[in-house]
């Protein structure tokens, strides 16, 4: 039996901290961090959010990042079970939203095990939050009527079989973590085809190092290296890319060549 | 020539307040509302979100509700640039995210036909975060790899294409604005062979007035006319939708009734 150390009540609360910006959390977020007596924070989370957390706050980082050391998922549960009974009220600070590939349903899951209560505050997902500030919208009347959301690693190391069938229909296609599969991910859209297709690539979006690289599916590799993007970034695929003040010249350019064969 | 009554720089922010809770804003979206000369929000957007606005800003209601008055999409787009021109900063605050089936882009796009500035800051989709605060995870290991928004309702006032291809695929599918159009919606999964699957209908998610239905495409028809649901809904289908507590009987029932047979 673990024995508590003090007599506060354990809960949870999984907490969304948006793209990066620090002023993308909600008001409920910054409200949780201001009562809580722990925060577990992970790589993605801009270290300015952790002001808004009561000074007292004991903060833990258990970011992943290649090559440092890191927690895995396991160890993450523990912990936060761990603090939870010891110190009370644990907030789990998640980059993005935390059900948006960010493995959030597991935290919960193994703290239900233990009857800890545990609450959901959303955060922005970077799948939407990011292209929009670029004005890129996912949805536009005459261009897109869905959008669909993918992972581009999944737990095998793979791409996702959902990459398949989503280069082929008419959503906007938005990639999260596939930078690293890029060309992979590329070919698949131009085995259906789509070679002119308008792509955007965005690292660290709402951030100070945020950086863009525009063009279409049979440009957008050589763009990327050239712009010298690296992850954190995500990937958007569809017409809406095109409505990008930068996309215009390369409208132009297309349709010059068009012309003239 | 419009002329201006005052000597303030015309500017127009879209916001996005959120799926409802007025504390599901994000803080860049409340410091807006302090900056705004003018606010003009929907009908989706709830009232106590004014409530942050400045005290001398203009506030109004351009919703469109059925069976009220309201105003076209042409006539925003108007008192949006006047109200811009006229007395400084607007806030155009709409519900969830404004590239979310909002039609944000066309207002940007029509401001920016007045050379009017114009800064995005995007809101929870309700997409994502009404799931997620039902604590339904919109991705999950082993369930779901990828989630597909889609509109039930486009401007051809039919149902989306991408729905026939959504249903087909193994994506959890979120519909918004499909809730008239549910028994259409569930036909297309019937066809599919996915007369099982989990669905939820979610009313008015994260507000006081919430409502959840939760069963099976074969039973969900019945499920939202007894629950009495009505629009604003979402619909959720797949298999991420039996990580809900109270799915476990349905799994329960349809367990013993498969042994049986």
């Amino acid at each position: 039996m673990i024995t508590q150390i003090n007599n506060k009540e354990p809960k949870i609360t999984l907490v969304g901290a948006g793209p990066g910006d620090p002023e993308l959390i909600t008001l409920k977020g910054v409200n949780a961090l201001k009562a809580a007596d722990v925060v577990l924070y992970d790589a993605l989370v801009h270290e300015s959010v952790l002001d808004y957390a009561n000074p007292n706050a004991i903060k833990v980082y258990v970011g992943k990042r290649s090559g440092e050391h890191s927690y895995g998922q396991d160890a993450i549960n523990k912990l936060m079970v761990d603090y939870a009974l010891n110190f009370g009220h644990v907030v789990r600070l998640k980059g993005g939203d935390p059900f948006v590939f960010g493995r959030g349903y597991e935290e919960l899951d193994y703290a239900a095990g233990y009857s800890i209560p545990v609450t959901v505050i959303p955060g922005l997902s970077s799948s939407i939050s990011v292209p929009g500030l670029q004005q890129i919208p996912v949805t536009h009347r005459g261009l897109s009527e869905s959008f669909w959301v993918v992972t581009g690693t999944t737990a095998s190391g793979q791409i996702s079989n959902d990459l398949y069938e989503a280069a082929r229909s008419k959503a906007t296609v938005v990639v999260l973590m596939g930078l690293g599969k890029l060309e992979e991910i590329v070919k698949l859209f131009q085995n259906e085809g789509k070679h002119q297709l308008p792509v955007a690539a965005i690292q660290s979006g709402s951030t100070e190092n945020e950086k863009l690289a525009i063009g279409i599916v049979d440009t957008i590799v050589e763009l990327v290296e050239e712009k010298k993007i690296k992850a954190p970034a995500l990937l958007i695929f569809g017409e809406v890319v095109s409505l990008h003040p930068s996309f215009q010249p390369i409208k132009d350019f297309y349709k010059a060549l068009n012309e003239e064969f």
